[in-house]
């Protein structure tokens, strides 16, 4: 084994002149003139799972961008580990705000900056570099490996998701291993075990049936942006709780265990208030800032327009005013039912001097993973040997809709081996990857394997 | 009189053509592009004034728009009276609605169709019709006139209210005489006596530095939307009451005379909801719709955004949320204490996790007019004569800021004598005006013009 390990760090210039090719493609599947760009990301792809060694590489076509897949199946009798990661990336607006064209990749100060330096190419191509270094030094990997590479990550998966409905077979493992999460901090080894979900709404409210002349009208018609404004500050009570009724009646209580475990992270609430960019925090009553973010659901307007918006003044009363509202569940909601309460309440809320209409935009479900399956443990073992210090088990307050299908359609356990850190600037401009936890990930990654194996 | 009556009636024709020429040029004063058109309407403005027997016509040049003045002094010992009128108009979008061309003036039904015919040309127009009658049959006017027509209306009329303030003696006159209001009804001789003011604000939120993902810091950070979502509801009480300390403070009240007169003007909610496009009213507790709109004031939000608005979900926490909020004013309140008020308000509900920026837009004043001076005693019986049917007094619940100027600076009685209706889609698209108002409108007038001389 040691000797796998001193060859990926000898490779390490290599690696990272093999990841500045995947970087400079700029496959943003959003964007359909990037079309060509994604199709030339996934064969790279494929070519790199090909000279890793994996003994069988297939492009799968699907009605959007193309999933790459790859196995290696010679080691029967040992567990299989399917490896998912994706190859697109977010649209670099804005542009200007950057400090290097994000598709021409630069090393500076230990970093790699480009778009999907971090999210999610470099995360993803740690995994390709370990199995390689298997086969380069063994021949062969100590277990069974799948990969699944997708292209739709930023725009919901979609395709993923009936592909895994109908590739059960195919896709069969026993555990599926992601990185595509962020570590606690620098240098800290870290297996998310837990993810909030989603359930993601669209309220627009009507009332004249044309903008109005607030002079001749004001104070005799119900005004669409006052009534959102009142139904939006009605969502919440005083002590920032949701009052949507039943919200919370499925909420995982937070155990003991795992308040103790929050404790002992050592998060430092001035660090989280500058990154974020504000002066003081601010909640749920009763719940500290890591509860608030791990453990609690939340109900954030994410949008909101109505009237007249350029600058100066125009004396209107708006015949529409729409706002976008994103709730971040929990353990146990079920976002379909979120989404059924929420539009009720709304709609009982909605006085009758409106119209108002509820959509559903997206949801994901929230995501509890079991520290105690034999992948997560080989996992946090592997972490902690790459890294030389005691593993940490978090949560993240955001969602990767995929991973619930991988659970519930597999019916594995997902081990989440995130690589990156919420510093990074993913979806923003300047986006890096340090290229100490790039070499840590692939020397985590291949001691995973081996310790999975036994 | 009877002869100018009859030559009034006997040159319809001739003055819808006339006024067609005003209503070709695209006068539109907010637009640099028809600056020129502007300066044309001006001098053809000048030339009507000259042709219907003005002694002296003048254009002054202001920093922005041309003022067109003009004046007949002929009659000593006689009243003067000033008559205000603009010849500016509003911009035309959405073009698209318009069935035709909007400075292609059209007859049809027995209106003129394009913009400016209610707003404010046709019914400027009139004044100077009904002196050039009096011109033709008499050779002289029963009392000294003077015009003052500006450019600047629709974009606030402030080079007009710096030339009152240097040009007292020039304007000097016994009342101010203006068609630019609205009547109660089709053929429903109306004098306006009331007008609110207006105090037009802007709030501007800022929560955290730049926009937050909101799986990372959602439920941690105060969210700028949904704050500005419960300042804006706690503006109103549940009563439709505003809730800015000492509000109310100055609000007149309304007279037992008054709110009788409002019972007899038999106002009917279910056209006005109609016109306004709405299913139900909805307003103040405790007072009826006509109150509401003109002797209470309001406080209504005219345009709001913030965060994501586009098609789709975008898991953002906004870095700023701004709203545009006008309130409609009236007698004796004071704009310039109720942004005081509101400024110091809205500071103090802000929590501490958002910087609040409060801006103060426009103002105007409220207006109420003697109903019992001379000059509006004579345009009452003038407009009684030509229609035939009894006054009606009303308020307005818009504002015409220039008004104030005029009393206040002038120190004489201001006339509301409007021939518009409110349904002629003044700032909408095929915007019109009646021409049987227009023709009332011309013999109203020069009623007005003898009775007043007496």
């Amino acid at each position: 084994m040691q000797e796998i390990l001193d060859y990926i760090k000898k490779n390490e210039e290599a690696y990272i002149e093999e990841l500045k090719e995947l970087l400079r493609i700029p496959s943003i599947s959003t964007l359909p003139e990037n079309k060509d760009d994604v199709n030339r990301c996934a064969n790279l792809v494929a070519n790199k799972l090909r000279n890793a060694g994996m003994s069988r590489v297939e492009i799968f076509q699907t009605e959007g961008h193309p999933l790459v897949y790859g196995e290696w199946l010679g080691a029967p009798g040992k567990p299989t580990v399917l490896i998912y990661g994706h190859y697109d990336v977010q649209p670099v607006d804005p542009i200007e705000l950057w400090d290097n064209p994000p598709f021409e990749p630069v090393v500076k100060d230990g970093n790699i900056f480009a778009r999907g330096a971090t999210d999610d190419k470099g995360q993803m191509f740690m995994h390709i570099k370990s199995v390689e270094a298997f086969f380069k030094i063994d021949g062969s990997l100590p277990l069974n490996v799948k990969f699944i590479i997708e292209g739709e990550e930023e725009i919901g998966s979609e395709n993923l998701e009936s592909f895994i409905n109908m590739n059960t077979e195919l896709l069969k493992c026993d555990a599926v291993l992601i990185s595509d999460t962020a570590l606690f901090g620098p240098g800290i080894p870290t297996i998310t075990y837990g993810l909030r979900g989603i359930s993601y709404m669209e309220v627009e409210l009507t009332g004249p049936r044309r903008d109005l002349h607030s002079g001749t009208f004001g104070g005799a018609v119900g005004n669409p942006i006052n009534l959102l404004a009142d139904i939006i500050a009605g969502l919440h009570d005083k002590n920032g709780r949701i009052t949507i009724p039943h919200f919370y009646d499925d909420v995982l209580k937070t155990t003991l265990k795992e308040k103790d475990n929050f404790k002992r992270l050592k998060f430092s609430e001035r660090r989280f208030a500058s990154e974020a960019g504000v002066k003081i925090l601010q909640g749920e009553k009763g719940y500290s800032t890591l509860e608030r973010l791990w453990t609690r659901p939340t109900l954030d307007c994410n949008g909101i327009i109505g009237g007249f918006t350029s600058k100066g003044a125009k004396t209107v009363i708006a015949s529409k005013a729409t706002v976008k509202i994103s709730m971040r569940l929990v353990p146990n909601q079920d976002p379909k039912k979120i989404s059924r309460l929420f539009t009720k309440h709304i709609k009982d809320m909605a006085p009758r001097s409106v119209i108002v209409e509820v959509r559903d935009l997206h949801r994901a479900y929230p995501v509890l993973t079991p520290l105690d399956s034999p992948a997560t443990i080989a996992a946090s073992k592997a972490m902690e040997e790459a890294f030389g210090k005691r593993i940490v088990y978090v949560r993240d307050g955001g969602s990767v809709p995929i991973v619930t299908s991988f659970s519930s359609k597999l019916k594995v356990p997902v081990v989440l081996m995130g690589l990156g850190l919420d510093s990074e600037n993913l979806h923003s401009p300047n986006e890096h990857f340090s290229l100490k936890h790039f070499q840590l990930g692939i020397l985590s990654s291949a001691l995973f394997f081996k310790k999975y194996s036994k």
